[in-house]
């Protein structure tokens, strides 16, 4: 095999040429292979095996630097920098990082996970290289999914400035996740399909210069002004009034033609644009008919592409998906939104019986949350579905476009908590906290699908102002379906009610919420059972209720510490001089990497047995301080 | 005069033509005299005075939706709705608001404020409108400034579906509050320099049709075409192609020529362009000259365009100024960032200096944070100067770029805390709960002008991961110079040691925790004052010891309560079950109207007087309390 000679970095510069399609074809066979086992990224990866072959023939690792916009298209780079074997843990817990990381490799130049960085940390890179006059290659790759995304038109914006080389390859596959959206992807089939005018170019050009007085002239003319009459001899016209070169379109599955241009783009001093156009899922039929599906996979079967595990359940997505899909019915007001993720968020069965009323604006949170200010103002009810890693993109337009107008959008904010195996860059473990200091905005978020459905209905039928709804990923927890008492402003709910310890619960931890009052119960501890429904506003008349009743309260989130919902109780108490002992449990203040929900949970102590040691230990502190207190008097 | 006959919107349509010239005239007057003594907006204002009435000429309030980007050019459009008399209040505690509010005029279709989201929020209204079958139009005004930040792009990508109208205003004057900057300038440049290749346009135009085979025939094709080609014909082609009808571009201080442009815009079945060309500061000679010194200004002297107040002391973004300046000679690898602030950060002598390690990028703070991020990774020192509530648009860069990474990028965070007469869209009142969320962040406040050199210093020489230093608007405090013990990591200050009592302030805040102390010492209290210096890490020592010698900690901080300094102290000393009260005084949960931080601060309790209120009556009650223990033994 071609692809044993690769043992790190570099090592690709001694295959000989006619042996790289080879090593292509065996890169492809290898990722199929794998993914298909362990799950992860496919059709993004499928789609770059010859640019990243073309970019490790031309450049050399790790002076140069190479990043890679999302990251979810760096497999080809991780195999090639000697990272083969770690295909077999990918994204398991203390396995390889689907995403590129500096803490795996120096070759990683710049960690990845959210879109549209990859042009600003490049040119961060490029100008301190100048600076320092130091002399390298940056290449920064990005999709014309992640070009949707403004801050890419920031960095383009910016990049026009430079007198140096800076190499900015633009893997054009006509989609985001799901197709591409919106007028960039029109300007790039303009030149995708520029083509067909060639003729028509050349016709015209020999006409000019037949021009009795001076065609000769005009034509010089025009080549050397930056005129917009230059459009009709150079595509990517756009980029190049920004001062952008323009190199391109390139075959992006045709190695010789990709390191042609790569050297071209070398000689540029400035930035240089290649236009480089590929196919997501190439070479692996299943893929290429589903791209959208063979995104991100779970493990499959290599023959037909189908799912090795048959979902039984429904995730929180699918009820999400549902309900939506039912009130589109009842509520013509109704509109949804999505940046780019119409699969993952669910919201496909609204986007097709409600056509005209469904939005996908592309990667682009910060004007998804404004427009949705904006469609609410006009007199609609909007939705939108987003991760909550990635509505951090649109933390400034919740607070200056949306709550200061206290106007009644709905966040419907999916991936709350830990998310898995993509790990750092996507677990969601910020939002109750950014999310609860923004005044008068409402967060809620439910135990239970049954309950989700019905908070997703009461935030619809909300008119007060803006509402956010936090669910986890995965499968919807169906516990506990006869306690339904129908949602109420600001109020918990008490789903058992004991004396001395009291669990309380935020969303989805209260099914390890009831696992840990069984066990309390096992050790002979009778704790009542809280679930917050609310994390803002606090439901004050509860907790000072609870303190009357109970010694001890413990608030169970996943979330951050600062600002969650433990400080908002502790705030409370403290503030009421509550005579209460109060537990938080929360995540730690750190990133927390990739790998099962399940193992990063018991990492960070935030699993059942966890948690029912943490209460029994401050329980018991409590009870020697009773009796150390009654032996003093 | 022309201007009283407007008591209300629409009034100007009664307005015969040869007077609008003259109503233009009385209202720059107007501007001028009042905001030489208010202060406020000036040059943005002076340039729109034309565009503004044509649109109210075109439109009819507040049926359709004039959404101004920014708005602090919505001061004609105040004074055509009827609200000339709120100028005389201008930006006062209880009065008119220096931006477009839904609270103060029916006119007003979209709180604005922060740069980049008139397009978004206006093609919410567009949407709403063809959802819901009514009938208006939707103009958003925005700046070649605002254009630069992506949020714009974004929009402007997503407008391209439309099929129905929907007016978008380029109002170009080149700038930003600064020079503007960047590729989308340059092309504005093409585009505005158009005039001087028509007549070869037209030569070309004319050659093309000669063409003996079928010349006709490929001049209609091109025109028909969405081909790059087209371009030859139509300026502003990167709009076209992207789906927007360019119109332009219009002299943006001619009247009839913009009346005939709208008329032109409302026939477009689709997003149009309607590029006008102004000049910042029109008609007032000082502002011309100086517009970016006129874009917001104190109180002047019409006569010379001087300040009426002679500024005496430092503020704090004075000293950043000259500590940056001093630190670039002594640090090589220290680069500066500004998104389109300089003179407002205080910048410009490090740039004038330092030529080459300054970087404006524009409008666009999340690109700012990833270059940021970049230049670290490449071995440099960034530090980005930005105003505290624009620096919410690069959350989520700060979150996966900078901090994930541990990148050493140091965040001067101007206008911490309330800034005054700006209002609710510019206090700076989230930053410390947002910055300290994040892991691996470091997060710092001075309590005096000293202080702060001394932690501009002490950031700049930190390697281990990003710093943010917030500090406030306005004159830098120069009280308490004798207590400067040098900045250690992670610990406060302990500037006067008594017991019972101790009051531990953030930032500014320390010079009214001063104040208190005073003012408790005087009703016989003697009280610890604590300078926290660090908001994170928490100096967990100083907290656990003060406990010890204190019964009533006081927290005090400009920050909301959720996330801020005071829940942290208040999670540790519960976590560690201290045997102390304390009291956290906070801003509230709630949007902060614009007037006087004097003023503000007494309406939100944060003032000297309402501090040591709460003081007193929580130390009464605990006074009380020991009493009542007393009495029951």
């Amino acid at each position: 095999m071609v692809l044993e000679r690769i043992q790190k970095e570099n090592d690709i510069q001694n295959i000989a040429k006619d042996e790289l399609p080879v090593l292509a074809q065996e890169i492809r066979e290898f990722l199929v292979e794998k993914i298909s086992r362990t799950g992860g990224h496919l059709a993004s990866n499928l789609g770059v095996v010859e640019l990243t072959i073309a970019m490790h023939l031309c450049f050399h690792l790790p002076e140069d630097k190479m990043i890679w916009d999302v990251g979810h298209q760096s497999y080809t780079h991780k195999i090639l920098t000697g990272r083969r074997e770690g295909f077999d843990e990918l994204r398991k817990y203390g396995g390889m990082s689907g995403f590129p990381k500096r803490n795996e490799s120096k070759c990683d130049a710049f960690n990845t996970g959210h879109s549209s960085t990859s042009i600003s940390a490049g040119l961060g890179y490029v100008e301190a290289r100048d600076i320092r006059g130091e002399d390298y290659y940056v290449i920064s790759v990005i999709g014309d999914g992640a070009l949707t995304g403004g801050m890419a038109f920031e960095a383009l914006n910016n990049a026009s400035n430079l007198k140096t080389n800076f190499i900015i390859v633009l893997n054009d596959n006509q989609m985001s996740i799901s197709q591409n959206v919106g007028g960039m992807s029109w300007y790039l089939d303009e030149i995708r399909t520029a083509d067909a005018y060639t003729n028509l170019k050349k016709s015209l050009e020999k006409a000019i210069r037949k021009i009795p007085s001076g065609g000769d002239q005009i034509m010089n003319h025009l080549r050397k002004t930056k005129s917009s009459l230059k459009q009709l001899f150079v595509p990517g016209m756009f980029f190049e009034d920004m001062g952008i070169t323009y190199l391109g379109p390139v075959d992006g599955h045709n190695i010789k033609e990709l390191v042609r241009a790569f050297h071209e783009a070398k000689k540029v001093q400035g930035p240089v644009l290649l236009h480089v156009l590929t196919k997501k899922g190439k070479g692996y039929l299943p893929a290429e008919e589903e791209p959208s599906r063979f995104h991100g996979t779970e493990p499959f079967d290599i023959r037909t592409g189908k799912p090795l595990k048959k979902k039984e359940k429904d995730t929180y997505t699918d009820v999400f998906a549902k309900v939506m899909y039912e009130m589109g019915a009842k509520e013509p007001s109704l509109v949804a939104l999505t940046a780019a993720m119409e699969d993952g968020t669910g919201l496909a069965p609204f986007h097709r019986k409600y056509k005209e009323r469904f939005f996908d604006v592309g990667i682009a949170e910060g004007h998804a949350v404004t427009f949705a200010a904006g469609l609410a103002a006009g007199g609609l009810k909007p939705v939108f579905a987003v991760y909550s890693s990635f509505l951090q993109r649109g933390f400034d337009q919740i607070i200056h476009d949306v709550a200061l107008q206290n106007l009644p959008v709905v966040f419907a904010v999916d991936r709350g908590g830990l998310v898995g195996s993509d790990g750092e860059t996507h677990q969601g473990i910020f939002d109750l906290s950014y999310l609860s200091m923004i005044p008068n905005m409402t967060v809620m978020s439910p135990k239970n699908k049954w309950e989700f459905a019905d908070m997703i209905r009461f935030a619809i039928g909300f008119t007060k102002g803006p509402v956010a709804i936090r669910y986890p990923r995965g499968t919807a927890y169906d516990g506990y379906r006869e306690f339904r008492p129908a949602i109420e402003y600001g109020k918990s709910e008490a789903v058992f009610e004991e004396e001395d310890i009291a669990l309380i619960s935020v969303g989805h931890m209260f099914e390890t919420a009831a696992k840990v009052r069984e066990k309390l119960k096992e050790a002979g501890l009778n704790a009542s059972l809280i679930n917050a429904r609310f994390v803002k506003p606090l439901d004050e008349e509860r907790i000072a209720k609870l303190a009357e009743d109970h010694r001890l309260l413990v608030t169970i989130e996943e979330n951050v510490e600062s600002g969650g919902f433990g400080e908002r109780v502790l705030e409370f108490a403290n503030r009421m001089a509550l005579d209460v002992r109060i537990l938080n449990i929360t995540l730690p203040d750190d990133y927390i990497e990739h790998g099962s929900v399940d193992m990063l949970r018991k990492e960070v102590m935030l699993d059942e047995e966890s948690i029912l040691k943490k209460v029994l230990t401050v329980y018991a502190g409590m009870q020697h301080e009773i009796a150390m207190k009654k032996g003093d008097q």
